[in-house]
């Protein structure tokens, strides 16, 4: 009866997939959104398993991350005004590539009919070894292709619109943001936004006064973000509509490590650094510490990141060799990130990135500052003031003004905009030819000596203005969300037809069933009796009083996850207990009433105190067939 | 140093508001979005004590009824198809009535604009004592108004732009809803929901069946929705976007009873009914189960929800005497409402809306049903099956046919689709006449008796479809958590300067604060041990090691609401203890280190096990003097 250990090759989890479909849909964990309406694609309803099993990983991740790391989390709104997601580079960048069906205009985008292509190609028999190859270079490359490059690659593979087989346009760069207006005279232009990161960005001043002006600090956000996919695919894998649970952790540029890297610098995890891919070898397993110390990871702080992301996936229950560290190529990162490592986990897909971890530099805080004119830098002051030298210019403004008219204040204001080097090679020059000769806007200046004043000093300089570096871990909790299940997912051997889903206990959307061993009024009495004290003590349920076996009500509860079950029986009646089912192993114990929501509590909060396995050896245990 | 009562007048809260929004603003709890670009009407930042605040809340919603009442928690899109808002009648009616400057275009809600003038006109000395009544008068009236009696009040009045004095344009209908397109082609026209209610109501059928096919049972949702608001105002109370914490209850029209009344019926709470509030007297207190008795609350469902609603309002601290249920005029119900009770809280604002309870009727799921041709009803089975009557109509299709070629289609359809007591009117009509005289779709169509075949017989039928009816609680998250804030809030008699945010434990923002008494290597380093602790323990901390004076940090954290304050000073490096301060009645404790977190969770949880008072007869309690 126990679980086996999951199958997999290379690339995938075997699973049976469609089985899982059904269970979820059956169950109605996750459902396409509007289905009365014929469906919505990219968007995804989850029913009250899904929503519960989202819930508990996102209040196990706050505690993982944000309470135990003493990050602040924060929440901005999703509709973001076009000015902050142009400084952010969104407006002009955050695009795919589409071509359109010439006749019915249908969309396509051009890498996924590359790939699906490729894909074909290379499982059609006629395709010779030779050619084989060839494609399956091609297809490594289509993500990092240009508009100019997709389109001869769809022209010279003659590409046509897969459901007409009609021509295609030239690839066009579709923007992914959903746009609306704000107010009532629709003057303000806006997106929903395409992450958190921007709200936490735009905060950056509030959160730095608020840690008493101070870096480093890690600030949180989790909410819904939007994608206009163009063709959305792969149920929660890529959809329209998304929560991202986001880090952005605000740190000196010189200062990328962390006190606590002692506490995951020997784990040992799977690293898929850009040269191991671009050789076509696999992952390395390799301790963090040590990637760290050869230089493949660029920071102690990323990796430390990427260990803590490690040990968040191995509590969910995704096993340690199906998680791996892959390194973007440098043609494939996001516009504004220096380096980016994805957690992936196995799934049935193949290698999904479920975790981002990008060091975005000083890329957001930047332009931000650039376009809204507010400095996001942090002071830092040194040890001792420097004495450093001091160049000041000034100039004879009345004949400034005769000569050059409205254009002098360009010319003042040019002036006063020189760092210390500038001003000193002005000076240098006037010294030497008695005059500064400069353009400034296209407007040609000669300043005589004598009208230009320049003193050389000293000045004190108590610190440098400094633009925090980010990183960010990024989680697509959809995703997390569906590697959890196709994880958990398994069906036991003495019977094909009976699936569970082993979900750990501690996120379980629903902690126990209730189950009377036969419909009888007592026993349903008894029932109605457990769920107010389960109620009373907040512990969530699922009764199941209809006349179906108690075998099938078993199963039912396997397949939706429920960890325990609860079986009212003669003894009951008799003597206030009950039997506890073990959902993994099938074992029972059987518990006084008075005990039970304190035993599943113990057995099912985020952090477990105790284990089915400890209960077996303080109650007695059951022994039950089940067939 | 004990906490005062609160002051009020017969509308409002009396605290100094300007004194709490300096607070929000300046503890970073609530600030306007986007600051650094100038900062977006209606859109607000959760800082980190806001936003901790706010999850709070929303645990300890997600305990008291989506947990407690065993509630299905589902999680549906933002974005939403513009046939689900046609059907819910939203695209048609959700809407105010702004009117334009003629000159700037400048938009103004057309209710506030008369709203300002009345308030205006009353303030003013001048007013005579007639004159106010009448405006009083008027302003009651206000929100009901037509849009042509809108534009006849406004021209009455001589009402003008405020910010121009320009002439004003009629009154014109904006819908709030934010609008977007789904998908490259942008063909797909689409809204940011304005509530979450829609997305349980297509659901429906998914969770009918979750649940056995058996009604009642309640569905919650939680999350943003959007109104494009005209003119955004007072903080959270009216913005753009806002969490909604929504329970759509299903159940069978005849049946609005719950089993634990008895739980609530109890309870005195302030009712404002209609008549009361047309009578111009104040609301009266009466229990809920006297107020369903005498036909007040028109069901014990409706009651009992008010009642859930109301302890949940109390545990978050706000008095019983500052929450009023004031039931909708005929006039002021949405669209959808067959009544409709708020809870009212009394804010600094006046009486303010936080939470809906509406019985929508089968209004919602009728309307889907219609749209999507779904069927949303419930089968009702019968104790035992009815033998009814049952009419056939049939027809000599060959002669139709001949007749009337293909409208004989629409005669058949019309013919079948009859209930049974027209079906007995066509065999009387035939019977009586030998022929059927119809109009169908335009069309007179005239059966001789020859051509149609009459069977009666008799038919049995198990039960009924029913569509169900749907009570609503609907929480506006953001009013309840400023009315958790303003009833919070209060300045220590013995120091004007000091504020207070007396959170309830249970759900304030940080549970504690760690402070060295002075600014001391050994001190900061046991102030790290303590950090590394509660992070092991998961209990939220806010440390402060400046060197700002002891007094100024406990005032800093009680105007950060945050409940306990841990000091280490000099006895804590002999024994390892630390005091514990009170934030309500700055008294203090002295316990050791190593019982910290499971003695602040205890007294911070959810439901509190223990009280800051209680440990004052376990441990020491230390004599201090603040200043």
């Amino acid at each position: 009866m126990q679980r086996p250990a999951t199958k997999f090759n290379k690339e995938k989890l075997l699973i049976n997939k469609a089985k899982l479909d059904e269970i979820l849909k059956q169950r109605n964990m996750v459902i396409q959104s509007y289905e009365i309406y014929g469906g919505i694609a990219g968007l995804y309803d989850m029913g009250p398993l899904g929503c519960a099993l989202k819930q508990n990983i996102l209040q196990f991740w706050r505690k993982h991350f944000t309470t135990y790391e003493n990050f602040f989390e924060v929440e901005g709104p999703i509709l973001t005004p076009k000015c902050v997601l142009a400084a952010s580079g969104h407006t002009a960048k955050f695009s795919d590539y589409m071509v359109k069906d010439l006749k019915n205009g249908c969309c396509y985008r051009a890498d996924h009919l590359l790939k699906t292509f490729y894909e074909n190609k290379m499982e059609d028999p006629a395709t010779s070894a030779e050619q084989k190859a060839t494609y399956d270079a091609e297809m490594k490359l289509v993500d990092n292709l240009t508009p100019e490059e997709l389109s001869a690659a769809i022209q010279r593979n003659g590409i046509k619109a897969p459901d007409t087989g009609n021509d295609l346009s030239e690839p066009l760069a579709f923007n992914l943001m959903f746009a609306t207006d704000i107010g009532p005279a629709g003057d303000l232009k806006a997106f929903l936004r395409p992450e958190t990161a921007q709200g936490i960005f735009t905060m950056f001043k509030r959160n730095l006064e608020f840690n008493g002006g101070k870096v480093p600090f890690g600030v949180t956000q989790i909410g819904n973000v939007f994608r206009n996919e163009i063709a959305p695919r792969n149920g929660l894998l890529r959809v329209r509509e998304f929560t991202l649970a986001e880090i952005e952790y605000f740190v000196l540029p010189d200062k990328k490590t962390h006190s606590n890297f002692s506490d995951v610098e020997n784990l040992s995890v799977q690293l898929y650094p850009r040269e191991l891919q671009l050789e076509d070898k696999e992952a390395e397993y390799i301790t963090l510490g040590k990637a760290v110390n050869d230089g493949i990871i660029n920071s102690q702080l990323l990796a430390y990141f990427m260990g803590r992301t490690f040990k968040f996936l191995i509590e969910l229950g995704i096993p340690a060799e199906h998680i791996r560290f892959r390194q973007h190529l440098k043609t494939e990162m996001a516009h504004y990130a220096k380096d980016c490592w994805d957690a992936e986990i196995r799934l049935s897909y193949g290698w999904v990135e479920c975790v981002g971890h990008a060091d975005r530099g000083d890329f957001d805080l930047s332009n931000h500052a650039r376009c809204s004119k507010v400095d996001q830098s942090v002071f830092i002051a040194y040890d001792e003031p420097k004495e450093v030298k001091d160049v000041t210019l000034s100039f004879n403004k009345g004949v400034m003004g005769k000569k050059y008219k409205k254009d002098s204040q360009k010319l003042f204001a040019y002036a006063s905009g020189l760092d210390e080097a500038a001003k000193e090679a002005v000076a240098k020059e006037v010294e030497e030819t008695g005059m500064w000769k400069v353009t400034v806007d296209g407007i040609n200046f000669e300043i005589e000596k004598a009208n230009i004043t320049i003193k050389i000093g000293t000045k004190k300089v108590y610190g440098d203005n400094i633009i925090p570096n980010v990183i960010e871990p990024s989680f697509g909790v959809g995703r997390v969300l569906t590697a959890v299940l196709e994880h958990s997912f398994w069906v036991r051997e003495d019977n094909e037809a009976k699936s569970v889903l082993s979900i750990p206990a501690s996120i379980a959307p629903v902690k126990v069933g209730l189950f009377p061993l036969l419909t009888k009024l007592e026993f349903n009495n008894k029932i109605a009796e457990i769920e107010k004290i389960c109620k009373n003590g907040f512990l969530s349920f699922k009764s199941n009083t209809t006349a179906v076996a108690i075998g099938k009500k078993y199963a039912q509860a396997d397949e939706a996850g429920i960890p325990f079950d609860v079986t009212v029986d003669y003894t009951s009646l008799s003597d206030n207990t009950v039997t506890l089912r073990d959902r993994d192993t099938t074992k029972q114990i059987r518990i006084p009433i008075d005990k039970l929501v304190e035993t599943v509590h113990a057995l099912t909060q985020l952090h477990p105190t105790t284990t089915f396995e400890k209960l077996m050896t303080i109650y007695p245990v059951e022994e039950v067939k089940e067939n």
